[in-house]
């Protein structure tokens, strides 16, 4: 494709995004397709030859679209969102331009200095500790998501546990971790990965809101060490994602540091929220963090995938994951005087992600960012109101921020059906979690173009369905 | 920002792609920034309020270029490619502007059933073992690197060796695993990561190409066998890093499955070769594999990133990789019916990335894109034998595809020397490495715009370079 053909073609795929934009809302929020009904409709085979690319945005219509469950529609209000916005569209599309891989410093200067000054932004933006920035001895880094960060995170913690040794000698059965019982499954998942083993896991338990009991941590670090055994991470939550619980970092936080073990915290979600100073409570202890992570393609209207990860001793990550064969060495990794970002992940090679956020920033301005977030809070707040005033409804939940857990007074059957019938009508699409043993619906308010109407409709939805 | 006025900045920076895809021909290949230059040239801190998206695209040029090294242009002859193609970058903008995150079958169906189709085309494209097939027992998933897949292949490995109990128990020292001492660094990182740890990660010798010796891992595995070691998992590679070499699959494949252990074959580089059936020798034996992988990322003109990942038995991956918590649960999984992909990686969310890959085949054809691999071969073939006739240089290694090792013949001063002051032209860039103790030049033919004369001018400049 000649840079010209690119030119035109590239402003058909723009039209067709922004009719996109126009046209999202109108479109059922979860897609109706059946198990292979995409699959059958695309030829078994490839073309022999190529193909115009009208066929392609034809098909794109006719094919895809149908089995597209639309996270950009302004109703849908499920799991948390992957909200994407404008300048993030084009920040992606400029990396994919530039096509540079950034898995040395060498590689694409600007991919890594562009990456680190952004991420020190998201420092002062957030008023997250001044030890995670690159100007001392921490820093950033941008990941795929939370899961891999947090792998990361436990990956550097038991190699600090270890003297380093872990890495060399593989894991021997005796390293444990923490984290709460509504902790995501990414810490579960890592501590598989990292060879550790879920029997080392302990689920700590949590209060009546859902939040992790530090006298509980304390307890279970101590019998494991009493019991021989060496405990070496505990994975705090802001923002759980069953009921945007929020861990208590500062007690936590001084339950690690006094026993040394690594304190990751998780703010995928929440995270975000930090950019208004009224929300920044529950970020109080974050100080006692080893490493945390939030998630710009969440709430931060950057599109998956973004996640910021985040340490206060980027040598302990480095010397985790740093192997630094023939073929990648030059003469400025051995000066020291650069960061290579290779070494603060599992993969080797990475794209230009700084951009869209760097777009993001720019475009919005901090004051933009907070606007939306204390939008979307507002709504939540409403939203609640409302559940809380209602005849079919109840709260499951403390609503911290912008999610809002709630179910149907008649318990999980009508729970059930209230779900399956408001998501049925195609105008908006929630998820569910068990808050308590008991079946509870998910209202999660993130989107970037939502507004107070599609959360009204979604509630008179919701109502609706909740009949008998 | 609104469609509308997305519609105007997306035609800009369409337009700002195209213009750079015409000139970064011109641009310093390797870029030129000192360390902080980048870094210190952006502002210190976020702007609190919007500013115009002109000022970002001046900065792009202003800030952003110079410190790009750049891996599109068709003199870019460093590591393996990281080539991108229009349909490509359409296909990643198309991604970004749907922004779906497709983790699960029903979050987007479309996104899950156009990358089963998209990878069974492949498997056919490329003449892959019908076992990977996504209507059979197998399948194939897009990961973002190959590090990634190795991973992925090894934790499923580390399962089935220990009947499924190593998630649970953690790993206990014993396990054991083999790549020769030609692999990818990403299999060590890998062994570090899922807690095996290196001392237990045998290099195999190669014989005199750079080949895994099928005899000498057999007596490597029988070895830790006898010792009370549990071995579970070998990697070969079609394509080396260094020196694309080509281990013998066939031979260590029936060393692996007579001994049970699990058979990964790294082909990132070299696996798009297959495309042309001329070149598909190498592959003899894939048949015996438990995984492969291969990236489009490099040599199929589809941009970072794009792994192309498949087992012979999802099942075993699967079990390895799947958790599902309640917030996850929905009726589609629990039917059985569908893939959820996020069981077939570490990270949970996903994006769509199958789109580009799609734009890639179609807009090429199969033929089109053979085109342009037997291109590429033929341009290395050539390279190879001015190297072969001249009197400054010698080749390090035979050329069975695209790439080319070569020397200085007055030894590693005069190949260092050679190395600097071709890259400090400006006019190309090349990576080195090491083979047999001796520095040696990799000259990597991948590029979608490069062309004969591209090559030819890269060989003027190393000849003039070479001088003393």
């Amino acid at each position: 494709m000649t840079p010209e053909e690119f030119r035109r073609r590239g402003r058909e795929v723009v039209d067709w995004i922004a009719s996109y934009m126009e046209r999202v809302e109108s479109l059922p929020v979860l897609s109706r397709a059946a198990p292979g009904d995409i699959l059958h409709r695309l030829p078994a085979g490839p073309p022999d030859r190529g193909e115009p690319f009208e066929s392609v945005l034809r098909d794109l219509d006719d094919i895809v679209l149908p089995g597209i469950t639309h996270w950009q529609s302004p109703s849908f209000f499920a799991y948390f969102p992957a909200n994407a916005s404008g300048p993030a569209i084009l920040g992606d599309l400029l990396c994919a331009g530039l096509g540079v891989q950034g898995m040395l410093w060498s590689t694409s200067p600007a991919c890594t200095e562009l990456e680190m000054r952004v991420l020190d932004w998201l420092v002062g933006m957030l008023g997250l500790p001044e030890a995670f920035l690159s100007t001392g001895q921490g820093g950033g880094v941008i990941q795929d998501t939370a899961s891999s960060a947090a792998l990361c995170a436990l990956l550097a913690a038991r190699e600090r546990a270890t003297n380093f040794a872990s890495n060399a000698r593989g894991c021997d059965g005796r390293l444990t971790a923490y984290a709460s019982t509504q902790a995501h499954s990414s810490i579960e998942k890592g501590v598989r990965v990292a060879g550790l083993g879920t029997e080392r896991l302990r689920l700590v338990e949590v209060d009546e809101e859902y939040a992790m009991r530090p006298e509980r941590l304390a307890e279970a670090i101590d019998k494991d060490r009493a019991a021989g055994l060496v405990p070496c991470f505990a994975a705090a939550t802001v923002g759980t994602t069953s009921s945007n619980a929020m861990d208590p970092l500062r007690a936590l936080g001084e339950v690690c540091r006094a026993r040394g073990v690594w304190f990751h915290v998780d703010g995928a979600m929440s995270g975000t929220a930090a950019l208004c100073p009224e929300f920044r409570t529950f970020q109080d202890g974050l100080d006692l963090a080893d490493s945390y992570c939030f998630n710009p393609h969440k709430w931060m209207f950057t599109n998956f995938d973004c996640d910021c990860f985040y340490v206060a001793d980027r040598a302990a990550l480095i010397r985790t994951l740093s192997i630094l064969p023939e073929y990648l060495r030059n003469k400025a990794t051995e000066s020291g005087a650069v960061v290579d970002y290779r070494d603060w992940h599992v993969p080797l090679g990475r794209r230009f992600r700084a951009l869209k956020l760097w777009l993001v920033i720019r475009h919005y301005g901090v004051e933009g960012l907070r606007h939306h977030v204390r939008r979307h809070v507002a709504l939540a707040g409403e939203f609640a109101g409302w559940v809380r005033a209602s005849a079919e409804f109840e709260l499951a939940a403390p609503v911290p921020l912008n999610l809002v857990c709630f179910r149907h007074r008649e318990g999980d059957d009508a729970t059930r059906r209230t779900l399956d019938r408001a998501n049925a009508t195609g105008r908006m699409f929630l998820t569910h979690t068990k808050l308590g043993g008991r079946l509870t619906l998910r209202m999660s308010i993130a989107g970037t173009t939502t507004e107070e109407r599609h959360v009204r409709a979604a509630w008179d939805t919701l109502r609706e369905a909740a009949k008998p």
